[in-house]
């Protein structure tokens, strides 16, 4: 149950920090953060809450990486339901906490929100491939990351910093594709309260990050050195 | 004595280089940090204090912080009172230093230095509700984050890391709202020098930081694995 | 062979992420991330896979470090050619990656992609002198940080973070003058789909690169102590 | 000698990264670097140069350093001048790099290259006292950290890391009042090759970084815990 309540707390960090550095302060005018500083608060989500948490429940904080972990053989597949709706829960109630700061502010309007798309909902108007590729393979490569950084045989300590700041080099790239994903919690929480588009788009950002985490659990195995942790 | 003078100093640069950054630096014309230089300027006085004199005095540069670390265990109740005056002390100093520097410029007015406001003086006009919700929930998280990063079962060594980065995260959200306070001390520095609508809005970022600290005392115990350091 | 599938994925994310973030983020209207978003983005991706497959292959993902660790006594000569294939192989899949992306929004021309040039393809218009000296020069200095951050003397695990924030320093300081190689992976990848011009001046960034790295190589050893890791 | 051919070349990195990017790549049309990127910058020179020299010479790259440094009994008399007369040398040999780089581009003047200035040549304005307050407290508080940062008592191995920072975030602080030195070999190298009033400037750029570390060696030294490494 502990680490349910980590899990819990770390997505909604995930999804407070993360989508609401983009809905309160990228388009601030002259001083905003830009996306530069969204991909900086994404990553700095998980990469604060690997230190605080990560000792509790392993600071997954996204369904798409405990599949990742259990396919890689991380991770016990009885976890894995339960550690899923911690997430997308937590998600929701960061997702609401944001609902509730931004809406203090007059003529507040939900607009997009910081929901994921693809086509007309693309920031730059990519299609549906161009949107399914980059959530497929940045994903890939974020399990990579983590398998790999939580290796036995990586530096000890390390691994939440390698991961934030991949999660912060995944934004740099894909925002303007996606808005970025690659995890179907902070995807499934945003689209909630859009409604509309964002929910009949929702299913493209829960099987492009699985396929990716999935893909990579099997291609770390082979590449990895024989002791796992 | 020596762990004041550490806070002392501590607290003072956190002031000199978070508002100051903001002061001097955020609105340079085509040049200027923005609010994501503010953003990392704070998070760095609290990252590089933490290596310089966190094994003096633990480094804790903020009332709330003290409050929060008290009630989830870790620091000794009969020091509260001397820390927060040292801090305090210590952030008024640094906003003292930052006021000769800024005011040797032509034409240099204080208008809101860098103090923390709501309604109309949010930076983007958010209500009391949004400023309280904000200040508290950041402050609760950066608990979270100082408490589960020095638990004796977190890696070695990466607390400062991960606190100060945090600071940064905090920041990257919510300027916007608040100016972004989750520090009373760092608060009352400015609204000295600005009075007027500072100071009576003041209350705001002592009561709502520390609530949020408080609770994170207590939720951590909760989730936190038995021993503690 | 798991180190050359290793050096192969790693250099795909070095082209995908690094060129990636400047093709598809960097001139997005004012959100965009600039060149300081891209630096961040082409360090993120060495610091990522140093923690995540450094234990596998070294990391090395550049044919010219590859080139400065034979030189510096670090790397077996007969691993060189072979890691070099891979790495030009993973980076011309990077490359395949996102131009698959890029090319799903309406459009979309590949213009330089994110070839490096000199002369009238140089981002500022830096002749072919100052591309010389900039690629050698900086080169050198990234084998420096390589061998001295790896060496058995340096602080254990810091390596991934002080090289890969070296690149990233790197890239903040030359982008405008040859868009940044340091790597000849990296250009020949884009000079490949750009053909013409990028494929003439490609010369440049396999020669400046490697003797850079070569001369690193020679300096590192005399100023290096005794034992080497 | 080894010590002394590191410092040069450390510091021919400060001077070639730090003022390089303010110089090349800082007012890039609308992609350029900007204040953040030249901060970024001029750290992780210090940053990446600790790791690959540290465990050689120590990684000083600066007159001030070696100064507080023995003030704060951390570095010998003897070794006092050479290292200053290596600094100052690998200083300029980084200003003449980057003047050839620079001079490649049709129209390049040098204005006022990188150097450091009040008054009329503060970047915005600043006078003289502001200039004197600024650079002896941020060459305190660079001290501070790096005086704590690399105790016995602090945790091992991240020194760099909050050094390296350190210096980022004074940059982000200070740019705008003498474009930041708290490094006479950094001004000098570059007051070389401006002349004139960047000479006439140039005492105060030795004077205030000198008073400042050696208050902070002796503060130091009365805050620090008992032992020192």
């Amino acid at each position: 149950m502990k680490k349910l309540v980590a899990e819990f707390i770390g997505t909604l960090w995930l999804v407070l920090g993360g989508c609401g550095s983009a809905v309160l302060a990228a388009a601030y005018p002259e001083l905003g953060i830009g996306f530069v500083g969204v991909a900086m608060a994404f990553g700095l989500t998980v990469l604060t809450m690997a230190y605080a948490i990560g000792h509790i429940s392993g600071c997954h904080l996204n369904p798409a990486v405990s599949i990742g972990l259990w396919i890689g053989g991380r991770f016990d597949k009885r976890e894995l339901l339960p550690y899923m709706v911690a997430q997308v829960l937590g998600g929701i109630a960061g997702a609401g906490i944001l609902y509730l700061i931004a809406s203090g502010k007059a003529g507040f309007e939900i607009g997009g929100f910081a929901a994921n798309g693809y086509g007309e909902h693309s920031p730059d108007g990519y299609n549906m491939i161009s949107a399914l590729i980059t959530e497929v393979v940045m994903t890939f490569m974020f399990l990579i990351i983590i398998l790999g950084a939580t290796h036995s045989k990586a530096p000890k300590g390390f691994g939440g910093l390698a991961i934030g700041l991949g999660l912060t080099l995944i934004h740099l790239i894909s925002i303007p594709v996606t808005n970025t994903s690659v995890n179907p919690a902070r995807s499934t929480s945003q689209a909630l309260f859009v409604g509309d588009w964002a929910m009949d788009q929702l299913w493209l950002f829960w099987v492009a990050p699985i396929v990716g985490a999935m893909l990579a659990g099997l291609v770390y195995k082979y590449i990895s050195p024989e002791k796992s942790a």
